[in-house]
């Protein structure tokens, strides 16, 4: 136990750990689930900064959040500091963690055990299987094995659901990133190379103190349209007059991340305007986001909201291979639902219905450029979260 | 494929690839497993770094080492471009991973095939439960499901035997620290807050550009003597005359981490000196550090070399609660051998032999201070990565 006084940031911590925990609770009886078990050590499971507000972890932890009663925390005596006002019971241990978990378990009875894991979703499959065979060896004295079940209908919500602190963090990352395209604007001019650009955002995450929402070697992705778009390096050829230049980026802000793409174009001398091919490709991506942004609202499913914009892009004449958008949130992408075609490589995912809460992207990106909204649906349609790009931008 | 030249730390990344490959191929042979897959996507798993150099995944993957014959990685499209030159055959896809995965399997029909689990070890237990579900159902068709076995004896020396490309890299962490170190001793005066000593490191990071070994809120951790030492937040109180300042902080250079600990004092008026206690304490710790590196001999276990060591801190009136050393690598507690005392936290990772390759911490900490060496075992003996502290710092 600390005597010192939390700073703000570790308060706004705390608020969003409680929000959540609270959350996790009323999925939980919703779900008939009794226990939401996250059974953790150092470097493994996504769902720890919901649970903990980090993912500090050395010893083996038990973290029990229960649909009734107290939550309580197993940990080891060095990681028990930072769960104070977290966990309603905290339980720190110096040798072992197996008798305080047993007799929690044991006192607190749970009917079913939710556990971190899903064959589908990477963002709630956080139990490695080690780890699992472990506690199959701790539950089975106490007979409790078959009580065993996924957490994924409590986690899956956990993750995908916002709460108002997580929306402000992911705005507060897309706010900053579009102060960094605009300094970008003024930095790019023909002659820099991808690299060069990409060095430009790395110095300002270096200023602001942030970290890339995604690997640093792809974040900034930027292309020359003469080159295809994806998340590959910078290269090394000049950029030059009639380029269209993309970039795709984001930071992260306390944990959130944003996922931003903008288009820029290096006008050949006497140009006023940009290449009319990339403007007519320009026009399709930003047409089929306003018409995503127009048609969105809670209860549809994934597809129903790439299909058409799929359609409006394709009588462009022009195809996205990737779907329409992702959710976005401590991850790029984070959590199962898609805005996307029906077909083997998103499963079920594009069929998931939208809800009030969940943070997506929207990026249908054609012709070696890309553009990308980030938006929260609300109860009634959806709110961007920071204003959308209406034009390329010229240099 | 991308035609852009390789940038330094991209050859750099190449190199250290083909060498973990080289050593995962001698090792599977070693010990009889056909072959060793990697099955991850998108957030999950730590052995990806030595596998691809990077985690930057998002579609499903199955990266294949065989130890006889050409390796293969089947990724998604979006994914495919990093494997150029690290991996003998890449099979991209673009709707389904399943057929070119299966097609593989029975091609090369490997009598077994070493999966990324451990109970014990984190640092190679990387398969999630739900992707063992998965994978399992991409096995049953095929009748392999029985040839799975633990990738454990191949992991934990891929992870814990440490190639030349990988010494250089902690080696080059160590050395910034010590600079890190030598900075902060300027800047360091009486008045000034645990926290503001904890935003003096980060600053230099950024100046840097470089992360901490560990989670940044306690990286460094920054503690008066006058209260507990261990991973907890830097406090609001200043730091005064007569107080023992203690740091332990590491950064991590291209993937590779430090964790160093050293200790400085801030005299009182008229002292030439450190406080005798202090003195007394910190003698303990670096007398317990240059017994151990003169005892380290490869093929030792680790608790016999913190036997000893505990015994002459124990003789000097102190004991400390945790190991004498851990594994250092990718992270900051890195590879299954300890240097600790046999007891139910530990298990069996201190009965586990020392060997050439392996990077250790040493660090004996007692009195609410701390110091902390990083050496490499040699085949002799060790090596210290940097200098060892020979004195606590006056200020």
């Amino acid at each position: 136990m600390s005597d010192t006084p939390l700073t703000e940031e570790q308060r706004e911590t705390r608020q969003l750990v409680n929000e959540k925990h609270a959350q996790a609770k009323r999925e939980l009886a919703a779900h008939g689930i009794d226990c939401w078990l996250t059974f953790s050590r150092e470097g493994s499971d996504l769902l720890l900064p919901y649970v903990m507000g980090g993912e500090d972890l050395v010893g083996q932890a038990a973290l029990m959040i229960f649909a009734d009663g107290p939550s309580v925390a197993v940990v080891a005596d060095y990681d028990a500091s930072q769960f104070d006002g977290m966990f309603d019971s905290v339980l720190p241990y110096s040798k072992g963690w197996l008798d305080p978990f047993q007799q929690t378990l044991r006192e607190r009875n749970p009917a079913t055990i939710g556990i971190n894991y899903s064959e589908v979703e990477h963002g709630v499959d956080g139990l490695t299987y080690g780890l699992y065979l472990r506690l199959i060896r701790a539950l089975e004295p106490l007979g409790m094995v078959d009580r065993l079940v996924p957490a994924q209908p409590v986690t899956e919500r956990v993750r995908c659901i916002k709460t108002p602190s997580e929306i402000e963090r992911v705005r507060r990352a897309c706010e900053i990133t579009v102060r960094m395209f605009d300094d970008f604007t003024g930095m790019l001019k023909p002659g820099i190379t991808e690299k060069d650009a990409w060095d430009i955002f790395g110095e300002q995450m270096r200023a602001y103190g942030l970290q890339p929402a995604w690997e640093a070697a792809y974040c900034p992705s930027v292309h020359s349209n003469r080159r295809a778009a994806g998340h590959t390096a910078p290269g090394a050829g000049l950029l030059e007059p009639g380029d269209a230049v993309h970039v795709d980026f984001g930071v992260k802000y306390e944990g959130y991340a944003s996922d931003l793409q903008r288009v820029w174009y290096l006008r050949r001398p006497g140009e006023t305007a940009p290449d009319p091919k990339v403007q007519h490709a320009f026009d399709a991506m930003k047409d089929g986001i306003a018409l995503a942004f127009e048609i969105i609202k809670p209860g549809m499913r994934g597809y129903e909201i790439d299909e058409p914009v799929r359609a409006l892009v394709a009588s462009r004449g022009y195809t996205y291979t990737h779907s329409l958008g992702h959710q976005l949130g401590r991850l790029a992408h984070d959590g199962g639902v898609l805005m996307g075609p029906r077909n083997e490589r998103y499963g079920d995912r594009t069929a998931a219905v939208i809800e009030p809460g969940m943070v997506f992207t929207l990026e249908p990106c054609v012709a070696n450029i890309g553009l990308e909204e980030n938006i929260v649906i609300t109860e009634t349609g959806c709110e961007l979260l920071v204003p959308a790009a209406t034009e390329i931008i010229l240099v």
